[in-house]
């Protein structure tokens, strides 16, 4: 059946200091990914602006605003689910670190503010410090599709298992965080913690990155990937700009789910996961 | 500070029919993991049988029998924290799957009976359902040690990530998962779990496999593995009969969790993971 099998398009854009290069861009990269028959498009985090505390608020938007309207003309236009990666949000004198989904019709279906900070220092390797500019979200984010439900996190919000357990839970089946690790995390961490999640859950994972920009002041690893429920990488970008697709089959996932029956095996009566607030999708 | 560093020594014990050769094998290479400074000694699952469920009723034994009595001697003679992998337990009519744990003085200090057990079924591939013959236990267990807590799991416990979760909230530094991957699993998803539970709670994880055979009914995997916090491979076998060392420091997980403090930024507002029951170590 159809609604077992749908294609998913990473787009690993290369993001500029230029927003509406950005913008433009991105959105001909859906268009290209809706005519390779994606039903979902996934953006890399902070698309339409450097990474960087010195970069969110001069990049920052209400939503709604220019880059979330691009974001629905893009999905209407191209008929397709977009998670928008993430932008540098503003509201009420606060920034957040935003990922907005859009439906086919163009609506706004979700809003999720990155919950877990990055807040990182790995001496003479990497120090940030998100929380220095950016507000934390309060809210787990679940989408639904004619396909599937979907979880949403961002970058960091993928190093916490329990997020993804909990999505899980609440019967997700693909959970997507668009990322943007750096040049030590990126080696040791980006594609196991992916591959945990997937096989720890039995769901597809797929996760999208900035281009890497050697010039930056946060180089991004890049290699946005997608995982599946067995944790193989079945698609994955290299450094540079590029479109990957993954076809997603909701068969093989149950296939997984029933010769692996950890769902069914799990000792409720010894330990439990559980979401405090509800989701927000 | 010696007490922030100690040897853990993996036996990757070669398994066969015969419980005494069984035995006295895996006492010798304990003495021989001791000779090289160990302070704790990780065995086998099923070390004192071949591993089967046609095998395990006619292995089985009391706890104490003949196989915890060699178990707490080594101990003892060799002045280690052994992990005693996993033998057949029989009690009050039942079998199960037993790790049990002693002291530098010989005295057991912990009884894990595996809490999952292994029903898979992979279509032309493995199917094996350990609940044929045995019960699961109903316990979390954990030991101390002079150098940190120690978290126990066997084979198939692995692939829960809760538990390695509530083990690591309950202060273990150290998960040691004897167990017996196989042909299927073993490539797929037995180094992938351990790193997954390693960076995931920024622990050590150890897993002892027996030696491969290729002659058995069930092949096991080997590859018995130590990961630090990580995330990186420190200590691996190959497939045959060894001892693997690796040198656990605590010192190193702590700025590992001070560099990344994912512990401290976990969201305990919107999401949990707990123990409904106590820890029985």
């Amino acid at each position: 059946s159809t609604m077992f099998e749908f294609r998913l398009a990473v787009v690993q854009l290369q993001v500029t200091s230029v927003k509406a290069d950005n913008l433009s861009r991105a959105r001909r990269l859906v268009q290209q990914a809706a005519g390779q028959g994606s039903k979902v498009v996934l953006l890399p985090e902070c698309f339409n602006s450097p990474y960087g505390t010195s970069f969110f608020s001069d990049y920052a938007e209400k939503i709604p605003g220019e880059s979330t309207q691009m974001l629905s003309e893009a999905a209407k236009e191209s008929q397709v689910y977009l998670v928008g990666g993430s932008i540098p949000e503003e509201d009420g004198g606060k920034l957040y670190n935003t990922c907005a989904v859009f439906g086919p019709g163009g609506e706004m279906i979700l809003k999720h503010r990155k919950i877990h900070l990055f807040d990182i220092n790995v001496p003479g390797k990497i120090c940030f410090q998100e929380s220095e500019t950016l507000s934390p979200g309060n809210s787990l984010s679940t989408f639904d599709t004619p396909f599937c439900k979907v979880g949403v996190g961002i970058c960091y919000d993928m190093r916490f298992a329990e997020l993804a357990q909990v999505y899980s839970r609440e019967g997700c089946q693909l959970l997507v965080y668009p990322g943007a690790f750096n040049m030590t995390t990126g080696p040791a961490h980006w594609e196991l913690l992916q591959r945990g999640r997937a096989v720890d859950n039995q769901v597809y994972v797929a996760t999208a990155s900035p281009a890497r920009d050697e010039a930056a002041s946060y180089v991004a690893w890049g290699h946005s990937t997608v995982v599946n429920p067995w944790g193989e990488v079945i698609s994955k970008a290299g450094a540079e700009e590029t479109v990957i697709y993954a076809d997603i089959d909701l068969q093989y996932l149950s296939d997984i789910r029933r010769q692996i029956p950890i769902t069914a095996q799990r000792r409720d009566d010894l330990y439990s996961v559980t979401s405090v607030q509800e989701a927000s999708g």
